[in-house]
Order: C-alpha cells, then structure tokens, then sequence
C-alpha cells in the first residue's frame, strides 16, 4: 500500500525501472494517478514535482509529464578555503608566500580579468602546506582596484582566506583539469616534472568588476568528491 | 535610493565589502532593515535569504543574522551522458565496444559496489570518440542484479546512454582526479605513456543495490568547467 509522496515517488521510479512507463513515454496524469493511489491530487503533484527536479521526468504545459529520455543528473561542489579544506582530511594547515610582485599582467590574464591595457595587478605564489608537506600551489592575480585597503601582509594571512572573508563576490567561473607539472611547479610541489597534477582555475568578479584569477595545482592523488 | 530587494541585496554586500559590517558581525534586524530602507519587511527578508543561500551570511534562531566568516560556496556540475557532451562541443560522437566480459569483480571493486563473494558483475571497456578521435576511455563494472532484461548490444549502444535512459538511480558518488595514463590508457587513446589524464569515477545506486562503477579516462586538454 502507497502512502505520502514518497511513496508516490518510490513507485514512481519503480514504473520507470521494470519500464511500465519507458522513456518518452506520457505518464498518466495527477488527477489519474491520485485516484488510482487513493491520495490528494497535491500529495502526486508533491511527487512528480521532486522527479522532475532531479531530471527523471519532464512536465510540459499541455502536453502532460513524461519520463525524460536522457535525464541530466547534477552534482554541487563546495568550495572551502584551503585550509579548511586540509583541516577536514584531520592535517594541519600552513603556508608560505613565495612571491608576491605588482605591475602589468600579461595580456590573457588582462583579458580574463577585464583589465585595460595600463591597468596593474598583483601576483602572488604561495605553498600551502598539509601537515607540513606540499598540498597546493596556488598562483593568483589581483585587481586591487576592488580590494579593500589596506591590504593585509599575505605571508601572514593567505590570499585565499582573506578574500574569502572580506570581498564578497557575486559570480565567478571554475574550470578542472589535468595538467603536467612543469619544472617550477615540480619544484615547488617535491614532484617529477611531468607529473599528473590535478588544477582548479577560478574567476571571480563583483557586480562590476574582476576580483581575481587564480590557479590551484594540487599534488598528485588529490580527488575532488562529492555526492551526486 | 534602494529600491526592490536586489537593491537590498546590492546594499548589503556594499556594507560587507567595505567593512561596515566585518565578517562575524550581527547585522541590523529584518525591522531595522525595513525602517532605514523604507521598504516592507518581507522585501528585507527575500534579500537576506538569498544572501544566505549564497553563503554569505549566516541567519540563527533567536540570535539575528551575521556576516559569516568563512562563505562556503557552491558549484553545480551537470553529469551529461557523452553523446550529449561531444555534441554540446559541436562534434559528432561515436564509440567501440572494446571488451565485454562476465564474472567475479575484484575485490575492490565488489566492496565499492558492496557485492558479495560470490556475485558476478559485467565488465566493459568503451572508446568514446569525438570526431572520430579518442575522448574518453570508459571503463565500467555492471551488477545485472538490477538491470532490467534483456541488456541490449553494448556495442549497439553505450552502457552510459542505456543506463541513463532504463536505470533510474536514487543516490551516487562522482570523484575527480588527474592520474598518469597506463600502458593500456595510452594505448587506447594515443597518448604517450604518464601523460596527465583527467578521470571522472562514479558509482550509482537504487534505493537498494549499486547499479555500476564507472571510471572515465580523458584525454589530455580535457576542461570540466562550470559557474560559481
């Protein structure tokens, strides 16, 4: 016996999987479907509404509620500071300052951060460290024209967690590959040159402008999960 | 003057970026907020729960609203099947079957997939193409437990497509990395031998059993990418 919406669902996709109701196929309706199971049209509507947001079925206007043919299926990201990010594995976070220089970018990362041809950037490198050893290479660039002043000293506070605490940023981009080390970020990271390196590469901007752009090169055997 | 709740929305992160209101502190009440923008509460309201969903404050029971100090932001991934993603490249997808075989999993692999000693899985290997060039090397353990019958010719159609169309899923795991190509990874995509791979591993469940293990090897240049 099927009772509340989640009983609707499960019998639902149980439909869908023994392909009662294959893909494409027009699914009865609510008013249907409540009578058959003896429930409140909102109880099936509750139902088909949850499937619909996780892509097995579609509902068109008019032409009633389908099972999708391909149902996409997504997945959400968190995107910690680094530090916590190692905090969570149970090690414990630290990081130096390599570099940190200013002036004009080179002409892709002015164009990724929408920056004029006379306008200047700080760059940054820092390690960061899990219990010690290489965790991340980060390499940024920085539009101090959104910052708030003053800037703090980034050996001591990392770019990373001071942006995240104090400019907040309305949309950005992110983008995963894997690269191979080159012979710097060998270096720094203790690794082979040519080793698989898994990179995250972000851009984040305010309303109105660029914040940064910044490159994380992680050591060998990271793995980004998460639930889908 | 502020009008609408995006305008709150605006006004709010103005104060947070300039530091009138630094990360951890209590921001004004919902009343408050309302009086000095002139506007009613619940437009206050929709503002500042969308600014908590975007992680950018904190609301608490009893103890107001503050800025949060550390944002957790978000991604969302969409998980295409192949095809679609090859397409979406503007480029025509195709693939070869490589290796179908039936029998006892590895170890490892019945554990991730939590069978039993004695349970049989299918085995396939998959060359996806674009444009008649290597793009992903598939490979995937199946448990025909919960499969509907009959399977098909999965070199008629892809195990991705087949199961994302005939298996609906209720939970799973997505994993990324950057490993190194094998001698058979290099080999089946043409790559040298250590190149940096991006790889994608997915296991998928039902409400009772887990339907497959999927490890999708890119080749070189490839770029998940997404917004924040």
């Amino acid at each position: 016996m099927i009772s509340g919406w989640e009983g609707i669902r499960e019998e639902v996709l149980r439909r869908i999987r023994v392909r009662d109701w294959p893909p494409g196929e027009t699914i009865p309706t609510e008013e249907e479907l409540a009578a058959e199971f003896g429930v409140a049209r909102a109880t099936v509507n509750r139902a088909l509404r949850e499937l619909a947001g996780a892509g097995v079925l579609e509902r068109r206007r008019k032409a009633g509620t389908r099972v999708a043919l391909l149902p996409v299926r997504k997945a959400t990201l968190d995107i910690p500071v680094i530090r916590q990010e190692v905090e969570a594995r149970g090690q414990v976070h630290g990081f130096t300052l390599l570099t940190r220089t200013e002036g004009a970018p080179p002409v892709p990362v002015a164009s990724r951060l929408g920056l004029g041809p006379s306008a200047r950037a700080i760059y940054l490198e820092t390690l960061h460290l899990a219990d010690g050893r290489p965790f991340v290479f980060e390499t940024r660039w920085l539009n101090p024209a959104v910052l708030p002043k003053p800037l703090p000293d980034f050996g001591v506070v990392s770019a990373n967690e001071w942006l995240v605490a104090h400019v907040s940023y309305e949309t950005g981009d992110i983008a995963f590959t894997a690269e191979a080390a080159d012979a710097r970020e060998a270096a720094v990271l203790g690794v082979a040159e040519g080793a698989a390196l898994f990179v995250t590469e972000r851009t984040t901007w305010t309303a109105e402008a660029a914040i940064t752009l910044v490159r994380l090169a992680h050591v060998p055997g990271y793995r980004l999960q998460t639930m889908i």
